[in-house]
């Protein structure tokens, strides 16, 4: 398990960036699209004027964050996710409004990078358009086909595509504006296009301007998507950990800042124009571009102005763009199946989550993720606008639960804490979470207001189901967990005497072997039972046993109804009846077999049997295997999550 | 299972008669069709010239059929399937061709059926037009649900709507016939096109013309499928059964030529024009008519003709028609089942499939061939016409093989006969059966020649596909059968000793009963084992232990990679090896919920752990069930195919 690697090897911040830094950084390549967007519903001058002033703000809440989760890093050292931050400081409530909203989250981290990787590609490779949605499935097999062989990658698998990324764009940024200051930088394709209003937003009005405002910045809080990664991972980081990790976060948040600017800027300089709705809204002279005009992502579209002479920096920012999304992807590939275990260690979820080592629970949370993303990007058609509509909401439940988490953790320590420097630092800690819950809280508020029904409301749906849902499983397990708790000795009694019954349909191997196993465990009574569904076949036995002198008694059940389970279940409910303090061992022979396709070949009437005694008290089943030589050398597949040979009445 | 039900009540003929006869008389619905679009591909002319012809030659292929069958019923009141006769007669193989050809041919009558009952529906009922596979599909789904939970119709349910069918087809020919000859019988709506050939048909040479008729013969004769239904049933006729049976068979071939021939009469009098590709073969004043002509079934404008000043008669014949079909299409799905179970029982399909009073073993019967005649109606899109293509060459498959077995029966009986009276009936049936295997060989030759471009090759292959599986499927039972044989008695050698050892997870009740049923086994050696995952809990679990004074010893296995299945497997292997004459009885406390969707809840580990040991020879698992509450009352559920109570290790 990758997270178990992480805490082996502990990583130097240089490759600790990388690692938890790219799901960070990829937002910013859509996060300007969805601000430039939102901004050009109201028309070409809204995204002129103000898109700045979303950036800022945007960039400021970034400034914030960072510094909250900074404080998580220190108070956490162990690696305080916001589930445990808030579970351990707001109580279990608290902790599953966080998990519903961080699955929800890493299904949509998926489809929206994923889809945002296949636009970002299809600026290279054209073919890929119009089938956006059928690659970006593809895409998430593909994932989900590597995660599932386990192939993980190393630290310097992050590191390089994530570093070239970074020189990638910042590199475009400075090239871009010595361009710029030389007065060298061509404009945009999309720079000539009129820009006009989506219909219904043509002239806003001042309460009206300001909600699309806050609409565009909580679109462009998509850049904040990732921030918290870190904080789950300060176990993996180098001695000093808790420092280290808080370096490497103000790192991030700088570059992430860096990158989001520096694109900002490129767009207006270049006078990209991005619309919602571009076959309507762009005006080529004066009429409207129509669907035969595709727009490229911002990101795209800059690169092809900057490099306009150096086609392959073109081509080498939409590759790193599309790697980078990639494993922005993979990061929820990993962080799903970990808080799936994490939830089903704490019984709120079904315990085949809960690793255990057991290969097959992380595999199983990794399907549930990418069917539910792959469902999403179909849903969807793969747009990322409509995508992000629902993304945000998740991170800022979890940002500002987590926040709240931490002030009540500092009032904890406050109350016990005596030394006055300790005292100031914490409360400066606090002051900083504080102001970190206020922030989230309110963006948190806004995208609910701004995109509520844009989107938003089903993420919250969505929480809600899985909240629901959580909270029955976990009422189920305590249930259970009392039912069976241990109240008396009365559990211990020894049973009086052992009834042995040994099922027979045919006389080979299997049923020799069960008969002498079965003789060998010296019960009180032994016999051997058959049921009569063909008169000719049953004497045929009786004959073969009369013939073989075998020295237990073989008794056949009548079958009205020419069916073997009802006459055997009942036969041994009668036993029971008459000595209910004695138990009975019911000895099915059985066979396994190697390949799945064999199983298909035997019926499971020995599955189905043992089934239905289950529900009788007092009664075990004993199967006794034989081994079919097809079975030889099949052991090992088991473990790899293949179907377990077969075992069912010899016959 | 209605096959059970038809044995328990003797029929009279006038019951025995609908019942068997709906799969062969509702092929009136589409046989007349597809002759006259097959010879109206060469145009107008060739329907009015020679459909005559071609229906009287499939009337005499049916007289000759009908007639050899009513050898079968003498020969075989025990109720000879072909299956039966050819593997009684001509060897397993034969038996295998035959039952592929069935299987498909199965498959084939519902997807027909259920497609032409839609086309007519249609007639009727506008709505249908566009969507006819979705409508068919739904309506296989409905037929399944319905023959799943055993809904299976008595023989009053087949006989009304049975005879309802014969009394409108019959009615409206004597209607038609009437103002015929009255000269008030009004043209179809199809009468004033004109039909052109397709093209490619345009001028037929001599041979081309033959071959194009032999085509449409080939096409005609799906009006015999299903006529070898009686002899399946013999025995569900009352005394003489034989002799009913046939006289049944007999009326049931003049009744299904009548209506055939006075279909194919109507239509020459309405003069309708029925073409393969209606939209351009159809011309209106010289133009085709195009997409937006909905052409009729045969049937439909016919009736639409007979009955033009009485709607309710159009309706009438529509909605009896569309009963009939699906009336056919339902004895496939008891057909296939009962077949199924046959070849099970015979080692040629998995046992699963064979009855023994097992009701899942129908219900997948059902599925399987639900679920091919979906699939079929999809690719195909509910186009009889094109489905057609595939369905007669199993039919004539069967009827061939099953002929030439008679032929060698009577022989058979002949070499020992010595009554001359006795010699004199078989030397006649013997030649009537000589008759009907070389007429049915020739017909075979036939479609195969016409039709084997057009679809039937993909039947053969589809056939070929089965018969090479069911093969498989029966070497591989032969060859675990001679791997489980007896030789030598070292089987029943008893094992010296018997070391017993009890899973624990947790102590809860569950554990402690596996415990007091492992102590009341008494065996030589007993240890209680846990595997140390989570050192915190393992140590609890130690105290716990000591605490309770349990008196058999608790050992912890280690774990390095936090699993439990490997430790265990290899601490049992470990003992195998120290004492190969002994063996190792796995307790394992296991516990039993009542839904399905508690299973989800509880991890399979216990599932595993069992099916890993299985591989290990002598090595018995005894699972000691614990009934949680919420299982009781659930037991019963298990026998309706739900999904067996789940069994896990207590934890």
């Amino acid at each position: 398990m990758s997270s178990d690697k992480l805490h082996e090897t502990l990583l130097p911040k240089r490759i600790a960036l990388p690692i938890f830094a790219s799901d960070a950084l990829s937002s910013v390549a859509y996060a300007p699209d969805e601000i430039f967007l939102t901004l050009g519903m109201a028309g070409g001058t809204l995204a002129l004027t103000h898109s700045w002033m979303i950036a800022l703000a945007v960039v400021f809440v970034m400034l914030v964050v960072v510094a909250s989760y900074r404080q998580n890093v220190h108070a956490y050292p162990s690696g305080g996710g916001d589930y445990e931050v808030a579970t351990v400081n707001l109580g279990p409530r608290a902790g599953l409004m966080v998990a519903s909203a961080l699955l929800v989250d890493y299904v949509l981290t998926v489809a929206v990078s994923i889809s945002s990787g296949i636009q970002n590609a299809a600026t290279a490779l054209g073919f890929i358009r119009g089938h956006e949605a059928a690659y970006a499935v593809a895409l998430v097999v593909l994932l989900t086909a590597m995660n599932l062989r386990g192939v993980r990658e190393s630290g310097n698998a992050f590191a390089l595509p994530t570093y070239a990324f970074m020189l990638g764009v910042i590199g475009m940024g400075a090239v871009g504006a010595f361009r710029h200051f030389r007065g060298t930088l061509p404009n945009a394709e999309s720079a000539d296009f009129e820009l006009v209003a989506e219909h219904g937003y043509e002239s806003l009005g001042g309460l009206a301007l300001a909600f699309l405002l806050l609409r565009a910045f909580s679109s462009g809080c998509a850049a904040l998507t990732g921030v918290e990664a870190i904080s789950n991972g300060v176990p993996a980081f180098q001695k000093p950990k808790s420092k280290n990790a808080a370096t490497t976060l103000l790192m991030m948040g700088l570059i992430a800042i860096t990158m989001l600017l520096s694109m900002i800027s490129l767009a207006r300089w270049t006078g990209v124009k991005f619309a919602d709705d571009e076959a309507v809204q762009l005006l080529r002279e004066g009429v409207p571009v129509g669907d035969s005009y595709v727009q490229d992502p911002v990101m795209g579209q800059v690169a092809k102005a900057v490099f306009s002479d150096f086609h392959a920096g073109v081509v080498f920012i939409s590759i790193v763009t599309g790697i980078i999304l990639i494993l922005a992807a993979n990061t929820a590939f990993n962080g799903f199946p970990v808080l799936g275990s994490i939830l089903a260690r704490d019984g709120f979820l079904p315990r085949q989550l809960h690793s255990r080592g057991d290969r097959l629970a992380f595999s199983n949370g990794i399907l549930i993720l990418a069917s539910a993303a792959a469902l999403l990007i179909v849903i969807f058609d793969a747009d990322v606008t409509r995508l992000i509509q629902l993304y945000i909401v998740g991170v800022f439940v979890s940002f500002t639960l987590s926040q709240i988490g931490m002030v009540r953790h500092w009032n904890g320590l406050l109350r016990l804490e005596r030394d006055p420097r300790e005292r100031a630092r914490m409360i400066r800690s606090r002051v900083i979470n504080t102001i970190g819950a206020a922030m989230s809280g309110t963006v948190l508020v806004v995208v609910l207001a701004t995109k509520f029904i844009h989107g938003a409301g089903y993420a919250i749906a969505a929480m809600a189901v899985i909240y629901l849902i959580m909270t029955a499983i976990n009422k189920h397990y305590a249930m259970v967990a009392k039912e069976l708790e241990v109240v008396d000795a009365t559990a211990q009694l020894l049973p009086a005497r052992v009834h042995a019954i040994v099922l027979v349909s045919k006389l080979h191997k299997p049923t020799l072997r069960a008969l002498a196993y079965a003789r060998a465990t010296r019960p009180q009574s032994l016999e051997a039972l058959t049921v009569n569904v063909d008169p000719e076949e049953t004497r045929e036995l009786q004959e073969e046993w009369e013939a073989r002198a075998i020295p237990v008694t073989l008794k056949a059940l009548d079958s009205p109804y020419r069916e073997i389970t009802n006459p055997i279940v009942n036969y041994v409910k009668g036993m029971r009846r008459e000595s209910p303090r004695e138990i009975v061992v019911v000895y099915i022979p059985e066979y396994v077999v190697g390949h799945w396709w064999e199983q298909l070949l035997h019926n499971q009437s020995a599955l189905r049997l043992r089934a239905r005694l289950h529900f009788t008290p007092g009664v075990m089943v004993a199967s006794v295997p034989w081994q079919l030589r097809s079975s030889e050398g099949q052991e090992d597949r088991l473990d790899s999550g293949a179907v377990p040979g077969s075992v069912r009445m010899g016959q």
